[in-house]
């Protein structure tokens, strides 16, 4: 048998995992093995296990070896009225783990100058305030989304919005009762791989994206109320939207 | 000055692309350069110039050298009937360019027994047929996304879905001949690293995540009668949903 490059070690396994025969949550050959099996010296056995990690199809745990990526998501359904399906039970192709409740966790609010691209969504001057409140969405003790919501201050100033408890109903509800109440929802996903803080604060592994949502909340009389900015931890979300094809 | 490790630099040149210092577009020192000036060996400098690329933040082009990835996104807007905002002019953080058509290459249809998740999620036996329509959504010459449409067989076979070219309005118009026009849409959205055949098909660059996109079309009785598979290139996207907080 010709010694094989990394590459094709990687394919091999990746094929492996694509066809089933090594299933998610099942352990990978280590470098030992790699090394004995293929006639391979380390670093090409380490190369090839890179180049798994980096494609996001298996995970190392310290001191116990290599494993097939398992992808066990938090359902994000938009909009949420219709959670309870309109159309009947709905299937889907991914295991959701619906049980796992999602909690916020270090809520800091701070009132600060409007970034540029806030400013500009939010329909500010660059020199106006907005109240920013920044929250870790955790579950079972592990982070999977970054927010930082941003509301012009001259509208919630006073408000339990600029608190860090917005108190029952939270922030809708308060703007509600500013006479502001959210009724038009934009968000606008684009995926990329994360950068060095968001990779540390999600504890992502290796070969994991991440999904930038920017939510704008509208008025009855379209006015930009709140701008989210959320960052989720890809192998945390399985996101779905349902909408109807004419106005009901 | 300490020699440094590859990691170093590369944090080193990617806060210089954070900052903006090195913009979108623009060149990232080459391995000569940083061995230059960070008096590293190749080797070292090859890896911090990868560790880059698997962040998605460089691209190299063969013979000229390594840039700054520019995001010129790809708008993508559900429900459809909303892109002519129904709340004001929008404003995007993304600047995304719409004179760009999206154009549809090598359609390929054939009758076949259903998928084991497409048959659940249509409600189909397991050895039921569907019509599958393969095709790439290619703009300017470069394809951005994959996609497979399966109809039930039974429901669409002697229709043009069942042809090449599906005539005017497409296969909803088609659909809705047939009595099972499509009025409410399920979309279910994840983010994840390429396999080998999607990397080389969409032509992704290193540190580039697909979005997968599985798309349900329902009859007004609730009848799925569509699932559309897509893998977007995520360099290439930007998604938009709207949606209201309440029934209108």
């Amino acid at each position: 048998m010709a010694r094989r490059g990394y590459r094709e070690i990687a394919d091999e396994i990746r094929s492996l995992i694509d066809s089933g025969t090594l299933p998610p949550g099942s352990k990978v050959p280590g470098e030992n093995e790699i090394m004995a099996q293929y006639g391979v010296a380390q670093p090409t056995a380490r190369r090839a296990l890179d180049a798994l990690k980096n494609a996001g199809l298996v995970v190392a745990r310290r001191g116990s070896g290599t494993y097939v990526r398992e992808f066990r998501p938090v359902r994000r359904v938009s909009p949420d009225r219709l959670k309870t399906a309109v159309w009947g039970a709905d299937r889907s192709i991914w295991s959701v783990t619906d049980n796992r409740r999602l909690a916020v966790s270090d809520v800091r609010v701070s009132e600060e100058a409007a970034p540029p691209h806030v400013a500009h969504i939010l329909d500010l001057a660059a020199d106006d305030q907005v109240v920013a409140r920044r929250r870790l969405y955790v579950v079972e003790d592990h982070a999977i989304q970054l927010a930082t919501s941003y509301y012009p201050a001259t509208l919630v100033k006073g408000s339990a919005i600029a608190e860090t408890d917005t108190g029952s109903g939270g922030a809708y509800a308060r703007l509600k009762e500013l006479g502001q109440e959210p009724v038009h929802f934009r968000e606008e996903l684009r995926t990329r791989m994360p950068n060095t803080e968001e990779a540390k604060t999600l504890h992502l592994v290796q070969g994991t994206p991440v999904i930038e949502i920017i939510r704008t909340a509208y008025t009855a009389d379209n006015v930009p109320v709140e701008l989210n900015e959320m960052i989720l931890d890809s192998g945390s979300y399985m996101l779905e939207y349902k909408f109807s094809a004419h106005p009901n």
